[in-house]
């Protein structure tokens, strides 16, 4: 019976390239569409599966969404058990639903939610040392969160994308940027419509300048305006990235 | 100065051939000695670090205690600072502080808290999956506690050393195994005064049977009279247990 599924899906990002296809590198997106044509016994030019969004390489997912149409006769939570048996243990599928037809997990996506973690106290923890960057200095949190203020909202992000050549409209919804510290930890929690290529992980690299000290707060106003990749801080480490929630 | 120092030390165990040292291979009182050597620009045949307990390849601790005997002007802080400066990013000193000349970190201890973990829910969890155990069978929480039950007080645990050339007591109190599931993680924590080589993933290894309902509870009172490890479950995989905590 040909169906369309809903999957949510957790994965450490870390040695992988990516959610997208790569040729000669392994991506989240590969090792799922691997799974499934051994599962159905079909070529994996079949099908395909379709992200809500394309994390860079090194980044986390606390709870992707995918959708993929397949000619199954599964029930979900067999496809689920029997997609686990064979993924690496870095890459989990939390839940397969069966979705209507018309479900696009990309086109259908109406907000995102992504955290980055970083770490300013004197002791770094280990156990957790793959999912958070470690910083030698410690941020003005105050700071940051007045610069966040002048970043939320619908702009124009230009200068917080990492795709030079973009030609589409880079204007975005940023509804809300939060930020708090936890026991040395510095959590960044981004809401917004969508986002650019390395969008986060710009505004990130710019909001820790700021909380260094190294920008002022009002100086995001000219960054928005310059609408020049230069003018914004650097992309933050994708470590500490990880998509938290899509919302449909 | 010459003065006797506490150490509070964390580590992912993963890597390590245990805590205590091996010729040819990486173990955390050797990473930790080197870094000493390095720091005081003394041999590592000059000084000795001791740890409460020596933890078994891949066995991980949120808070090993050691004292070492140190003739250094540094204060306590800046030997935490540049040790984990220089240690790897899975090994981390939490503490240092001045202890007295009398304190030995093995003689002294008291107690110790361990904690096992695994995994019995449908989908394995992907960001903590180095410290526990993932299994494919759902254990039996109350058949386990009745188990724990036995297997609590001062009892001979012959049956549970993993050492069959022990010629010491094999006498020991454990005086609480408490068992907790949570969202498809089970723990057990182990509190006693001591534990013999393996006691602790025996002890799980044998709850697992009872778990799995392989083993009756009322058995442990033969396991226990036997002071046999062949009569004993298996030794659990290492990477689900933990040091919590020595107390003094």
């Amino acid at each position: 019976m040909i169906q369309n599924y809903k999957l949510k899906i957790s994965y450490d990002g870390t040695r992988y390239y990516g959610w997208e296809h790569q040729p000669d590198h392994e991506t989240i997106q590969g090792k799922l569409e691997n799974v499934i044509s051994r599962m159905l016994d079909i070529a994996v030019e079949d099908f395909k599966i379709i992200g809500a969004g394309r994390t860079d390489a090194g980044v986390h997912a606390k709870a992707m969404i995918a959708n993929v149409v397949l000619d199954c006769n599964m029930s979900p939570d067999e496809i689920r058990d029997y997609m686990n048996r064979y993924l690496p243990d870095d890459i989990a599928v939390l839940e397969v639903r069966r979705a209507s037809d018309r479900f696009h997990a990309r086109y259908n996506a109406v907000g995102k939610t992504y955290r980055y973690t970083c770490f300013d106290g004197p002791v770094k923890p280990v156990f957790d040392r793959k999912y958070y960057v470690a910083l030698d200095e410690v941020l003005d949190i105050d700071k940051m969160r007045q610069a966040a203020d002048y970043l939320t909202g619908k702009h124009d992000y230009k200068s917080f994308c990492g795709n030079s050549r973009m030609k589409k409209s880079t204007v975005r919804v940023v509804d809300k940027i939060e930020i708090v510290r936890r026991k040395g930890y510095v959590y960044m929690t981004f809401h917004g419509t969508g986002f650019l290529q390395n969008m986060v992980r710009i505004l990130v690299g710019t909001l820790m300048e700021v909380g260094y000290g190294r920008m002022e707060p009002e100086y995001m106003i000219d960054i928005l305006e310059a609408k020049d990749r230069k003018v914004a801080g650097p992309t933050a480490p994708a470590k500490g990235l990880c998509l938290i929630e899509v919302d449909y």
